[in-house]
């Protein structure tokens, strides 16, 4: 008799098993079970739906050769039963049964299996604020709720938004109604920074500073209140600072595993409520497989399960699944946190763990923050980018990398080499050697990369000695945080003069760099130098040639002012 | 007394250890010495300063801001003296000094070091052909060379090009005089394919359809065996097969080492040439260091020394001479020779080995041909990107990875990612989990290098059965090469038609991938199927399926019609 195989979920993860096994196994009889009648879908679309990028719900649920991912398509092409409409309500292990109900008829029915796995994927985490029930109010759950947002855009009842929540979605979402639709819209986020513990605070600055240059309103360390309404429909929120008008809610605040099935079936969950599985994806039940956004896997940085709900990571744990519901003994090993996201003409990439989170998971993490030319500078294309490197002093293993820069794809270059090298444990001097292909349309003779490596290098052994970015800016808003320190501005004289006028020779003194070395004597002795300049590297040269005339008492700004004109700043001379 | 740093060689690996030991030992003599009065220049830039991308040349020797790196700027800003019009001719080991003379004076003296290092980098190869010191005959040497070739495009007198060899610099100096100049240009390459040993037939073939389709003509397997000449001017070149009117001829066969100094002073060189040096760039005399385009590395997947004149690597090398020069032990481990072009709109890229190399080195070599899309397929910036992983059987180790797309850094992401990885010693497996950054804009929930693992993956453990596409090509050509194939086309049937009424319906059967399991009992029983469809992942699920009811004989062709389109054929209906 044929292997019976029942997946529970027909999103992602769900999906790419089952055709993964049935291939392996054409004589399974595999069934996909998903209480929605539109499944198969890339969720990652959403926003792009939304904001008109692409057109038709339909393309979401469409293969590449533009073949619609329905019930038909999974039986004609991929020999896949899809029941759908079709909850799952519980597992009976002994009996090796599901117990399903009919949406729509409300008919029980109990489905065998030999093999299950259980994909059910996430839920949005809905705030537990007054008004969150009213007209008006979504999450981006699936994709009826992202058909009916762009009807009513699309209808024009849509004038004012507010996102909760300035995680990926969130600022996606943001885009899409502000870029194509012309909404006003605010993003309104309980943490200090958008993007919390995915990126830190300087490349989070400068995202920030991109959209609210693109009009996107962004209110930080403010939490929604209440969600106001009027005749049951929603009118605005309500924060602790303010009150915003609002047609629409969207609620990005993070989403949940949908465990519950799992759980009462006395499965292993873990402390945040994901299934718990081994390599192979197999669960505390060696005949039920899990994968997705309700398990949880291994940080390959911190070794150590986490979190990671997306779409890339469901289909590989997906297609490991169907492997070993078939007999191959594939491994999923974990993951490094991968992300990319493009806001209006930027794009923000992280991958491995950020400097907060490192330093919370014990190590003796610091960054190097360099703004170096994406390519070589001569070329026509050039474009400066931003690369904050976490890495762990007492090992030099390089823990994770930030980058920021112009829409495209050279920070996922970046990001992909780092996690592939992350993800086996590399160095600061492995980074520092890492081949990058090289030509001048593509990239520096000494990648960005390689030189965040370099930077890293210099600042572990104690050759560069820097200050953060946060106390650079700290004491630009206020000298009497560190009464001793002199700006030593080392750029171009007609660059350094505005900031002498308006900050006062005592404060701000400006030597090129290239002739430090022959005016050094004329520095304030008893001073601490901050060392300015356009991307730090220079800096890094003259404190080195500074102390070797016994003038140690320099910090280097990491970074320089392409970093802090990417932040934007209120006290930057005109 | 300060210690006596001599470098040899002012260009990349030279001035970068020079710069790097200075900021390390800021009381040593560090002196750089060149025969030329220009150095310290982006070499690699040279195509797109002769193009016109790059306007002046003095940017290919300026900083990222904008200072000119000449003899005052090596010594104002970085504390190094440069000796440049200095031609070094012989190193005195006991003595310790190198003898040089004055290009212009010929005045000869001695210069004592305590260190020295050589980075005299390389030669271009002057193939001995008759007429190869005719006025019009250039090589890409120097930015001299690079001078005069634009300035005699720019006066008019080139109307036709002829570039002997087909590797990077060929191409690229190609599309230079065809892109901007409009000159009409020729390529010659020795060899059956451009780029040899750099990737493949397949990612050739497409490179050079696309130059075509540019205007550039390209003579493959065509040795160029006379300059022709009049009145000691260039007038054509004459190959084995035919006489190719120009102006100018560009000699770009490739590079030696000029390792002369370092062979008569008793250096350890190697048989093809290059100095040989540690991983500390140490030469065989512990007080000389070697870095550039003058020495051989190892190569970290075929565990042998290979050349690999590359100005990223020269860089590298470069800083890891000037840490060890002044103590630390930093290393150079070698490189998996990174490679990566534009050519018009289009770019390609490579790392590790190619699968003709591959093969003879040993490996039980094989390879993953696979056309899917570079982001989401919904999203409206998607492309069809070909890419060819490069496998050992018998370990499943990835040996190499080659890439075709669009202009952009697309490949990049995927070379360089595959760079990282392949460093590692990364096997198929890791491919298949490598966690690329997600987003739509950038790429897809499975990213093409996970697809091309899948597809190696499949391979490997024998699942799938492929042809190659040199096989699938010669049999289009003429049936009787495969008496007993017959294609299988699983596309719509729209796309299928005009190449069923061209081959006749005895060779080219159609099904719908989505009726093939209703209606497999159609296909012939005693045939060859070979199943076709645009990128071969629709093949390999009807491979799979067609195997379980007892229809074996079936091979796939990798990459599908995405693939066979970009190489261009004559056989394709129109």
């Amino acid at each position: 008799m044929s292997k019976k195989i029942v997946i529970v979920g027909g999103v992602a993860a769900g999906p790419k098993a089952a055709c993964r096994v049935k291939r392996l196994m054409q004589d399974a009889e595999v069934t996909i079970i998903d209480q929605d009648t539109l499944f198969s879908y890339g969720g990652c679309g959403i926003p792009y739906y939304v904001s008109g990028d692409v057109s038709d719900e339909a393309e979401l649920r469409s293969t590449s050769f533009h073949m619609v991912r329905n019930e038909d398509f999974f039986e004609n092409a991929k020999g896949v039963i899809v029941k759908s409409g079709t909850r799952a309500l519980a597992i009976d292990r002994t009996a090796k049964t599901v117990k399903v109900e009919s949406v729509v008829s409300g008919e029980k029915l109990e489905i065998p299996y030999d093999t299950l796995m259980i994909a059910t994927g996430s839920r949005p985490f809905v705030l537990p604020i007054p008004g969150n029930d009213l007209d008006g109010v979504f999450t981006i759950s699936d994709l009826h709720k992202a058909i009916e947002i762009k009807d009513r855009i699309a209808k024009g009842k849509v004038g004012k938004a507010v996102v909760i929540g300035g995680g990926a979605i969130g600022l996606e979402m943001a885009e899409a109604f502000k870029d194509l639709w012309g909404v006003e819209t605010a993003i309104v986020e309980f943490m200090p920074q958008i993007l919390p513990r995915i990126v830190d605070f300087p490349l989070a600055s400068m995202v920030t500073k991109h959209m609210r240059d693109n009009e996107v309103d962004i209110f930080l360390g403010e939490g929604a209140e209440e969600i106001l309404g009027k005749d049951g429909k929603v009118t605005g929120l309500r924060t602790g600072k303010r009150t915003i008008e609002a047609d629409i809610v969207i609620m990005a605040a993070g989403v949940r595993p949908r465990s519950e099935i799992a759980a009462e079936a006395g499965l292993q969950i873990s402390p945040m409520g994901a299934i718990v599985v081994n390599e192979r994806m197999q669960t505390s039940d060696p005949s039920i497989y899990a994968a997705g956004d309700c398990i949880e896997v291994m940080h390959l940085v911190s070794g150590k399960k986490f979190y990671a709900p997306l779409g890339s990571l469901a289909n590989k744990e997906g297609r490991v699944a169907g492997d070993n519901m078939a007999g191959i003994p594939s491994t999923f090993k974990g993951a490094v946190g991968s992300f990319i996201m493009k806001a209006f003409d930027i794009c923000v990439g992280a991958t491995g763990l950020s400097l907060e989170v490192a330093k919370a998971e014990g190590f003796d993490a610091d960054v190097a923050l360099t703004a170096p030319s994406d390519r070589a500078h001569f070329f026509p294309t050039e474009a400066v980018v931003c690369f904050q490197m976490v890495f762990d002093r007492r090992t030099r293993r390089v823990l994770g990398l930030q980058g920021f820069g112009p829409m495209g794809d050279g920070i996922s270059a970046r990001i992909d080499a780092a996690a592939a090298y992350i993800s086996m444990g590399a160095t600061i001097d492995d980074f520092g050697t890492l081949e990058m292909a090289y030509a001048p349309p593509f990239s520096a003779a000494i990648d960005s990369i390689n030189a965040s490596a370099y930077v890293a290098d210099n600042l572990c052994d104690g050759r560069l000695r820097k200050t953060t970015l946060e106390s650079f800016l700290a004491w630009m808003e206020d000298f009497s945080t560190q009464p001793d320190w002199v700006a030593l501005d080392i750029r171009h004289p007609k660059e350094t003069a505005p900031f002498m006028e308006k900050f006062g020779a005592d404060k701000w003194v400006s030597i090129p760099y290239n002739e430090v070395r022959a005016r050094y004597e004329e520095l304030p002795k008893d001073k601490t130098l901050l060392i300015l300049c356009d991307a730090g590297t220079r800096s890094f040269e003259i404190q080195s040639f500074l102390e070797s005339v016994n003038c140690a008492n320099t910090l280097v700004l990491s970074g320089g002012f392409n970093m802090v004109r990417r932040i934007g700043v209120d006290w930057y001379p005109q």
